[in-house]
């Protein structure tokens, strides 16, 4: 680009800035803001979501793009007994979720959190339904029945190995609903990705 | 693997084969069957997509796998007005379609077509309900609300330039209902998982 071209930028917090580059130094570019406009918040909901990350970081970055362009608010990778993934450098996971904000033409950057421990996460206060999604033979609803619209969500997905049965047990009896994501066997991010998606589908319909 | 190991096997169309492993000659290895045990269809809808594939071929690969994970029945890549991939190799889309099914222990093996004209898939007969999804500011619906428990579903998603507008209006003529997928914009191969995994959603509701 050169002085003079337009150009549309965001600061991640809601609103776009309809700009003109003043300087187009490389090092450090100057923009004039003709326009401060407001992304409307869209929903009336917030979805937060507590994984664990998959050990091929690949598919941890393919679900924070699809995330940011289906929409989503919190994001904690999350460190449970069976994790195969102990550590988690965020720095990448954000540079994808701003290109995805970009390309999906959004204002608000969805927050990557640092890893937390199951431990902490489901002791931590939440104005929402609380759900834990899992794969053991314990009572649980499809999370599409359990959902309710216009509520915030937090919801935990766990890694590979899933959640311990111990862990299950815990969050319920933290007040975790327990929930399934459908017949059959999903990878932890396809698992991420159905559930977040699930929770919209459910806020869209009357 | 060595003569004598259990292993479980799948031919695609239904049905698990419980196996010894009799000859394990790496050219020409020999199964001996033990059980043949069929997958019920679990499901009363078919779910047919037609999509513009991406001019990146890793994209329409991970639409793959998670299509397949998801479940899906038909999958035609198609070639329309602004499609930005004119020609698709097939095979390796069917390799990752295998991986998944297995990955996910499914015994039915969703049939990928060779790309069609989006003129022939808008002719083609179809028992059930046709949608098209586009995000040109014509009248139409989202997709949750349209489709209904219970039916099958044929679904075109367009290319990265989206269909065009006559496509829409042609496709519309034709008898299918033109729908929206939510409020962000979003990528070809997410817009793709997105419609399937509302279709899901809707289904698994009463």
């Amino acid at each position: 680009m050169k002085e003079g071209d337009s150009l549309m930028v965001t600061d991640g917090k809601g609103f776009f800035y309809d700009c003109t580059l003043a300087s187009a130094n490389p090092k450090q570019c100057v923009l004039n803001v003709r326009h401060r406009l407001e992304q409307p918040k869209k929903r009336d909901y917030s979805i937060h979501i507590g994984f664990g990350p998959t050990k091929v970081m690949e598919r941890n970055e393919w679900f924070v793009e699809k995330a940011v362009e289906i929409g989503i608010d919190v994001l904690t990778p999350l460190l449970s007994q069976y994790s195969e993934r102990k550590e988690l450098k965020t720095e990448r996971l954000e540079k994808i979720a701003v290109a995805a904000l970009k390309q999906s033409f959004q204002a608000y950057l969805p927050v990557i959190e640092g890893m937390a421990l199951f431990k902490e996460i489901i002791r931590q206060p939440f104005e929402g339904l609380r759900f834990i999604a899992h794969c053991h033979d314990l009572p649980k609803d499809p999370l599409a029945k359990s959902c309710r619209r216009g509520e915030n969500v937090l919801i935990l997905i766990g890694p590979e190995g899933d959640f311990s049965r111990g862990e299950v047990e815990e969050a319920t009896a933290a007040g975790f609903i327990p929930v399934s994501l459908g017949a059959s066997r999903l990878r932890t991010e396809t698992a991420c990705l159905a559930a977040l998606h699930t929770i919209h589908v459910i806020n869209s319909l009357t």
